[in-house]
Formats: C-alpha cells, structure tokens, sequence
C-alpha cells in the first residue's frame, strides 16, 4: 500500500481526523436547560466555591493539551505550526483509541520559549496534563524543564521522554532475545535533539556504560567547540574514550545503532563495520537511517524503525496513551525517573519477544493497561 | 424540574459533557500508517509547501476556539478560568449538535488584555475562528476590537455581538406582533458591560432614536464623572434629554426593557410605571432581572428571558452555531454590520410570532440553516 498517497488521500476526503462529541443528550429544552442555562450556572458556582471540583465537574481531568510549534515534525524539520496539525491530530486521536483521553491539538504560531512557556501556563486551567511534541532543541529541553517546575499538572516532551522510553523497552527485549547485559553494549545514539539527548540519558541511567553521542557535524566529544549547554552536560556520560569523527567512526565495534536523525545516514558498509549482530533501531520518520532489508542484509540481527509496515516499530504511540492514562488514574503530576522505568519495562512486557517481533504492536490494547498497572506499583 | 440539581448530577456523572472522537479508523496497522506514521509526513510536507492546504487537509476549516478568562461568567461574575469550563463545554457541544462545528473550550488563567490578544493570535493557526466568552468589561471591548483587526479569521465575543442580535431578533417580532416600530420606542437597557453596550449599539443602528443605558450606578448621562471611554463614547447616541437617577426613573414612560445585569434589579412597580404593554426582556442569567409571571402581572404585554424554562427563551445559543457556520460556509471572515443584521432577521424569520413564542426554541434544527442562508446572500 502507498501509504503517502492513502493518507492525502483520506486527509482530504475527511478534513482531517479530529472531531468533537457530547457527552450528554442535547435533544430537547429540558435537555439544554441541563447542560447549558439555567442548569449549568449551579456547577459554574460549585467549581467557583472550590476550584478542586473542576476535576469531577467538567472533562479537565481527562484532557490532554497537544502543544506544537512545528520546528520539528517528525525528521521532516521546522514546516510550521499549520503543518504541525496532521500529526497532533493523529496523536489526539491515538490517545483517544487507545486510552480513551480527550487530547486537543494546538498548534502555535510562536517560537520563543519564554512565550511557549507562558502560553502552556495560560491554558492549565483547562487540561489534566500537557503533551509537548515536535519542539526542536534545544529550545524543548528548556521549555520542558520550566514547565516540569512551574506547572502542577504533568508535562511530558513526547518526543524527549516518549522516545527514549520506548527505545529502553526495545533494548531490554533485544538483550533478552540475544542474551546481552545492556553493561556490555557498545551503542552509538546518532542524533542529538531532543530524542537523541533523552535517549542517552536514560539508557545510561539503566547501565549502558559505553555510549556515543553524534550530531549532524559527528561525535560528541571534547575536541569540539561548537556544543551547546546540553551537549556540554551529557559529554560527562559518554563517549569515555574521547573519540572524534563522523558515525562511520563512531558505527565501528559498536552493538547498537540508535537512529534519531534523518533519513538513509546509515550505508550497509558502516553495520559490517559494527560488532557481530549488531541491533539496529533506524528510527529516523518517515524515512529510517537505513531500511531494513539493507540492514539484514549487512548483517543486522535485530532491526527496528519507527513505521507501521516494517517489523519491529519503535514508536512513541506505544508509549504516550499509557503513560498519561497511567499518571492520570494514580494522581501522579510527574513524570519521575520510576514512571519511566516502570513505564519502558510494561511495554517491553507486552510480548514474549522475537527477532521479528521485540515490541508489542501499535494496536495492541492491553499495553495501556500493563503500563497503568505498572505506574500503580511506583511507590509515593 | 430542579435544574440546577440535573445539572450537578450528570455533570458530576459523566464529568463534564465534552469529549473527542475520530473521524478516521484505527483498528488495524494500515489505518495506523496512514492516519499516523509514515502516511501523515506526506500530508505535513503538503501544508508545509503551501500553508492554504491546511484549511483542506485536517479540520481546522470546522474549527472553532472558546476563550475565556472567567471574570464574567453568565451573571455570576468572576469564578475563574476553572468556573468557566462548564459554560465552553456547553457552548462546544451546543455548536456540534446544531451546526457540526467542532469547538474547544480554552479558559485561561490571565486576564490582562495584551496577554489574551497574544494568546488568540498564537493559536489562529489551529482553528477557523475565535469564539470569546465570559470576559468581562470595559477589558472584551480593547481585546476584541484589536483582534477583529490583527487576526484574518472571525473574532466574535459571544457576550458583545451575540447578545446584541438575539435582542434585536426578539425586538424584531414583538413589534410585529403588537404593531410597533423600533423608531417610536422608548428603550431601557440595564447593563452596560459587554452585552449592554453592543446591544444598545445595535438597537441604534436599526432605527431605535429614545434609548437610555444605565450601569450598576444608574443613568449613564453627561452628569456622571466616572464613566469609561466605551460609556462615553455611546452617551452620544443615547439619553438625548440627558436624565439623571436611577432604574425606576429610567423606567417611567419606556416602552421596552432589555436587561443584561443582574438577578432581580426590577420590580413590579417599575414594570407598572412603563408604558401601556410594554416588552420585558428580562435576559440575566441563570436567574432574570424580574420574573415573568411577576412581569405579567404588572402589565408586560410579551415578556423574554435567558432561560429554556420559560416561554421566549432570547439566548445567544440561537446565534452563536449559525453565525459561524454561515462565515465559514461562506468564507467570510469579519463579522460585520450586514453579518449581523442578516442573522438577527433569520433567526426572527423562523417563527410566526405570538407573545409567548417570539423567537424559535433553541432545538428547532432550521435555525442554523436561515441564518447560513442569510449570510449567504450578503454582498462582498
């Protein structure tokens, strides 16, 4: 199937994906007298008497804000807001599927991060938890630290945290499959936005001692003097050996390719220069870093990407409902170290994996409620 | 039925009345590549070549956002953005159940103009128009004028424009009904927030030549030292014998009374001291400035409220869904002068009017179509 072409296709027929519904019967007077006046004045004056019933009285506990400023969509780059809408909708409507939250889309036509920042101040009011998504670094990871701070709803990046999670979910299952201690493994993470730096964090954070870091100019390491404030800090984790170069460099003796940049980097050349069967997760969207018959072909023994019609999706949609709907039905307002975890190893629980099969499937429904049960256990 | 007591039960029972829904599958891992990854980066890279296909390729074109601040929610005053929800959630799915469009209620917690001018333009890109609500005077005036002229979708703030043609919808048939015309009444309007000021403009405007407008002070007449810039600015067109004093003053001799204030400012001596049959349009909400059966009883020939409890319901849910479906059918994106007539005389034109029914129930499903049909046939 031509994928591209069914969804323009779809996109244009249906303008678009998203669309609103009562919850309540709006058929007759007495019907609107409930909902709307005079009915509705008593619960305006119940929720003013005690702000805390806007969490029972209205929809605000089950409402996600999905806030984009479109610098970064998918590996496509900074299109704009407008270009923003058609993942933040499917997104919205992901989260409704899945795990039955009511996320709302807003894409906003301001880049500065001081007025992003207020902007999802502005709107806490209104929502139960805020979803960041496709803001480019390192602007996102300012935005992101700010709000985990000043907001008392839960913030999550999706595309720092929700990657970097189910990328931990995938290595667990890999390592099981192919019997590696994640202390063993040589990975290089190629991509230092907003996926590549939360990634390194956390699998460092779960044992992996030996990593590697690039950006678009090459490894990350102490000869270079163009590293922003992010870079600079990770630098202290990683690459011990203070290797310079390109990712072929970085590719050869390592066990793992961790692909959040931008599409076809990756050349068969470079996996035969990696350890034996070597795992690759070519997540770059919609393009992987390298397909994955090149890879096999290369002598991959295990390959990932972050598409439908490839095996193996490591897809952040795998991790986004649960997470929210595990953070919302346990009253947690952050998302701490221990939800991550916890969160990573649910999904990564979901099946016994395979080669072909180390993750659950996008359309799985028990996984929501494997990571909800899992946030339960976090202590505090 | 005790209303107030429904209201809190289903609210509290469903929480709240708004939720999203899908417009597209996603059952299978085929309607997840095409609503989502890869098939999504196609339609993303089409609005990012040409920004105008986003009006064709998600549902902005549908899209409406409700904003309020909460400081002027219904006639209950400032509750806060929290209090305010309720009242958006009623409003967004009063315009899917009777005009298809898809609303999302936004309260925000600031309330200083210049931040919520910002907030509405950051979020233009995402929606079709801009619905405000419940923000209170003299500050709706300042946001709303400088929206209208700094944003290229349709700005209307319910509590102004929507107010002022409900009321001159309801003006419209009870003088058809008792044989009357605008130029000859005496009008008294009670309120001079958001709906008062835009109401008495209106009512000037279609020919109304005797008007006096009070605040919560009294007369607004050239004696008063302590009127805002929007008082000021209408005591031109009003109070042509310049009358100082109080409500019952205002009262003696009109022939209409519009009240957008507060519960049970009018007695029924006042009504007693108005011309012979005069009009009532008692519109404080949820509870009116007098009751109707009291109104009756001191001589009101046809008396109107807010409320779908009593006969003559005059509320902006007959406005607010056709007025926007008919701009966006029409790609009209000003609410203008000609707008707004055009929709007062539909929504008066889908009734034969009687004194207990001058305007169309809010469930009569005609409404909408009128009033799109009516702004269809305006020129430019």
């Amino acid at each position: 199937m031509n994928y591209n072409k069914e969804s323009l296709k779809i996109h244009a027929q249906k303008q678009g994906k998203f669309e609103i519904k009562s919850k309540v019967p709006l058929e007759t007077k007495d019907d609107l007298s409930i909902a709307y006046t005079p009915g509705v004045g008593a619960v305006c004056t119940a929720i003013g008497d005690d702000k805390g019933k806007s969490w029972q009285l209205t929809n605000r506990s089950n409402q996600v804000a999905i806030v984009s400023d479109g610098t970064a969509i998918l590996g496509l780059g900074d299109l704009g807001p407008e270009a923003a809408m058609p993942v933040m909708e499917g997104k919205a409507i992901i989260f409704k599927e899945f795990a039955n939250i009511d996320a709302v889309p807003l894409c906003i036509n301001t880049t500065d991060p001081e007025e992003i920042i207020k902007f999802v101040k502005q709107i806490e009011p209104s929502f139960a938890g805020i979803n960041l998504e496709d803001i480019s670094a390192p602007r996102c990871f300012e935005i992101t630290n700010r709000l985990e701070q000043e907001l008392s709803i839960p913030v999550f990046h999706d595309d720092q945290t929700g990657t970097a999670i189910v990328t931990l979910a995938a290595l667990i299952n890999a390592c099981r499959i192919t019997n590696r201690e994640t202390r063993d493994l040589k990975v290089v993470v190629n991509g230092a936005g907003a996926g590549g730096i939360a990634t390194a964090e956390l699998l460092i954070s779960q044992g992996v001692r030996d990593l590697i870091l690039l950006d678009s100019r090459g490894i990350i390491s102490k000869d270079r003097e163009d590293l922003n404030k992010y870079k600079e800090k990770i630098l202290n984790q990683t690459n011990k050996d203070n290797i310079s170069g390109d990712l072929s460099k970085a590719m050869q003796g390592a066990d793992v390719f961790v692909g959040l940049s931008v599409a076809n980097l990756v050349s068969e050349e470079m996996v035969r220069a990696m350890n034996p069967n070597p795992m690759i997760f070519a997540m770059a969207n919609p393009v992987p870093e390298i397909m994955p018959d090149a890879a096999i072909r290369a002598g991959a023994s295990i390959v990932g990407t972050g598409r439908s019609d490839f095996a193996n999706q490591i897809n952040n949609a795998l991790v986004f409902p649960g997470i929210f709907r595990g953070l919302f039905d346990h009253k947690k307002t952050k998302v701490t170290q221990d939800v991550k975890i916890a969160t990573a190893k649910a999904v990564a629980s979901c099946v016994e994996p395979t080669r072909d099969k180390i993750l659950p499937e996008l359309t799985d429904k028990q996984i929501v409620n494997r990571i909800v049960e899992s946030i339960g256990k976090i202590e505090s």
